[in-house]
C-alpha cells in the first residue's frame, strides 16, 4: 500500500506499435469466435458466419485535438469518422458505435451537445447507430472514446497481411492535405497568441482545413470496389501517413515494396501550402497522416478494373522482402521508407 | 475560429443519467441489427439470431480510482471485471474485450505492464479474449476505456424493463462492502498524508478492501440461474448502489417496488466498519455502489428454485407503479428510495 512504484522503461522508448506488441504478444485466444485479434485495423469476431469487425479509438485533448481551433461539432464528427474508416479499411459495413466522453466541469451541456451533434451527423450520413456509451467527469480536459462495429459476410473482409509479390499498391483520393491543414491551424494559432487582435488568415484554404477537421471515411470506395468486383489482397487506412501504413502492409505480408514519388496523389492546394511552408510535398504526403484515405493492394489481373476508377491511383507494387520498402524519387533514386507518422508515444522534437 | 464558447448549462445540473437521456433521446435506429440501443447495461446487436451484447466503460484517474492506494494490477483487473459484470447483468457470456489506455509520460512501460497483467488475469479467469485496443499519451493522468462483447442465444438475454407486478426482487452476495473498503482506504490515505511515517491501518480488513479493489463479475450466478432453469424477468448489476439500480428496474418496467431492510444482505465485516464510521449499514448497502452484485426479478412461481440457492437473497417484490419505490425498515416504516449513488456528474458535498 502507498508504495512508490519502481520506474524503469520510458514509454517513448517503445512507441505505440512497439508497446502494443510488447503488451499483447503473450495473449492466447480462447474463444473460437475471436477470429482476428490485436494487429489489424479491426478485430474480427465470427458470429454464425457473419463477421463482426470491432475497432476502438481514444482521442485526448491536446494530444489528438486542440480546442482552440477545433469546433466541437467537427470533433464529434471526426471521432466517429476515424472509427468508420477503420471498418472501411477491412472492407466492412459499419453499423453501430458506442461513445464514451469524459469532460471536466468547464464544459457545459451545450458543449457536449455540439460534440453529439457532430457524432450524430456522421452516423446519419453513413447509416450507423449510436447504441451505447458512457459519460463521466474528468479532472482536466476532454476525452472521447469510440468503439465501432461493422460487418462483413463470410470471408469478405480484408487484412493488412494478404498482399502478394507483384501486387499493385493503390491509394484513394490524395494525401498530405490534412497535415497541411493542421500546420496552417497551428501557425495561425501561434500568430493569434502573439497578437490576439489579429484575424487568423485562413481564407481560401477551406479544402485543407476541412480535410483536417472533418475527414470522411472512404466507405464510398468500399462500395465502389465491390460493385466493380475488386477484392483487395490487403488494405489499411491512412491515419499515420502513407509511409507508416505501407510499412504495416509490407511487414504483415512479409514483402517489400516500391512506391513511385510521381504517382503519389497530392492536391494542388496541399502543394501550394507546402510551398508556403518551404516543405517538399512528398514529405506531407508520406508522413503527414490523418488523411483517412485507403491504401490497398490488388492482383495485377485487376489492373484494368482499377484503371477505370478515377478515385484510385496505382502508386507502386509489392516486391520481395529483401528489396525493402522504398520510394523511387522523380530523379529515379530509391530511398528507404521510414515511418515518421503520428506515433503519439514517441517524443517529437 | 478561436471563438469563446457560450456557456449555459452546468453539467452537474443534469447528472449522468439525465445527460445521457438528453443527448440520446432523439436518436433513431436505422440498422435492423441494432436490437437494443442506449438505456440498458449493454446494447444488443442481432447477428443471425446470435445476440451480441456490447458495453463500454471509461475509468478516469482521480474520478474513478486513486493511484495512491490502488495497485495497478488490481486496477487492470477491475477495469475488465466491471465490463464483464455488465454482460453478466444481461445473462450473457462475455467473450471479447477491447482495451484503450491513455497515460501521461510519468508512467513507465512496467506500470502499463502491471495494468495489462491485471487485465489478462481477469480475462483468463473468465475465458475472455483481448482482441484490440489503443494506447496513447495523455497530458495528465491515466484513463482506461474498455469495451466488452458478450453473447446470448436468441432471446435469452434479460433487460432492465421486464419486471412484472408481484415479481420477487433478488440480490446476490452482499452489498455495501466495496463502499466501506473505499471509505477505509480514503481515511488511511488522509491519515498517511497528515503523517507519512504512520503505517496505514488496514489489517484484518482484507474482505472489504478486496471487494473494492478487485470486484468479481457474477458470471457464476448467470451459470447457476441457467442450470436451475430460472430466467429473471429483469436484471441489472449493482454499480451505483442498490437504491439507484432498483429505481432503474422500477422505472424501466413501469412499476413500484417494496424492499425489506432486514432482507438486504450485509457482510459482518461491512457492518463492523459501518459501526467504526458511525454509519447505518443500510446506507452503505443501499447507496454505496461498486458491489457488482446482480439485482434481478423473478416470477413468484420460481421462488422454490431461488430459495434453494444460498448465493441469492429475496429482498422484496414489485408493486404497482403508484405505490412508488420504498424500503420497509426494521420498525416497519416505509421510506421512499432515492438514488444517491455514484453519479459522477453530480457534485458531491
Amino acid at each position: 500500500m502507498f508504495e512508490k512504484r519502481v520506474t524503469k522503461t520510458n514509454l517513448s522508448e517503445l512507441g505505440e506499435f512497439g508497446l502494443i506488441d510488447h503488451l499483447t504478444n503473450d495473449i492466447k485466444i480462447v474463444n473460437e469466435s475471436s477470429e482476428i485479434a490485436v494487429g489489424d485495423d479491426c478485430a474480427v469476431i465470427d458470429s454464425k458466419g457473419r463477421k463482426v469487425l470491432v475497432t476502438t479509438d481514444l482521442l485526448i485533448e491536446n494530444v489528438h485535438f486542440d480546442l482552440s481551433y477545433t469546433p466541437l461539432k467537427h470533433l464529434g464528427y471526426k471521432a466517429i469518422a476515424i472509427n468508420l474508416s477503420d471498418v472501411a479499411s477491412m472492407m466492412g459495413k459499419p453499423e453501430q458505435v458506442t461513445v464514451s466522453i469524459a469532460m471536466s466541469s468547464k464544459f457545459t451541456v451545450e458543449a457536449i451537445e455540439e460534440i453529439y451533434k457532430g457524432m450524430k451527423l456522421c452516423c446519419n450520413r453513413y447509416g450507423v447507430d449510436i447504441v451505447g456509451g458512457d459519460t463521466t467527469t474528468s479532472t482536466s480536459g476532454l476525452m472521447i472514446s469510440v468503439t465501432a462495429m461493422g460487418y462483413a459476410e463470410n470471408n469478405d473482409y480484408v487484412l493488412r497481411s494478404g498482399a502478394g509479390r507483384g501486387d499493385l499498391v493503390c491509394l484513394t483520393g490524395n494525401v498530405g492535405a490534412s497535415y497541411m491543414g493542421l500546420l496552417l491551424l497551428q501557425r495561425e494559432k501561434e500568430a493569434w497568441k502573439a497578437n490576439p487582435n489579429m484575424q487568423p488568415d485562413l481564407e481560401g484554404n477551406d479544402y485543407i482545413l476541412e480535410r483536417h477537421l472533418k475527414p470522411e471515411p472512404r466507405l464510398d470506395i468500399v462500395a465502389l470496389l465491390k460493385e466493380n468486383g475488386i477484392k483487395p489482397t490487403s488494405m489499411i487506412d491512412v491515419s499515420d501517413g502513407v509511409a507508416s501504413e505501407i510499412l504495416h502492409i509490407a511487414t504483415r505480408s512479409g514483402l517489400g515494396c516500391a512506391l513511385y514519388e510521381e504517382k503519389i496523389p497530392v492536391d494542388p492546394a496541399t502543394a501550394i501550402m507546402c510551398e508556403n511552408f518551404g516543405m517538399n510535398p512528398i514529405t506531407a504526403a508520406m508522413n503527414g497522416g490523418e488523411d483517412y484515405e485507403l491504401l490497398f493492394t490488388i492482383k495485377q489481373e485487376d489492373y484494368p478494373k482499377i484503371e477505370a476508377l478515377k478515385q484510385v491511383a496505382v502508386i507502386g507494387h509489392m516486391t520481395e522482402k529483401e528489396a525493402g520498402v522504398n520510394i523511387i524519387s522523380h530523379d529515379n533514386i530509391s530511398v528507404p521508407v521510414e515511418a515518421q507518422g503520428w506515433d503519439h508515444l514517441k517524443k517529437k522534437d
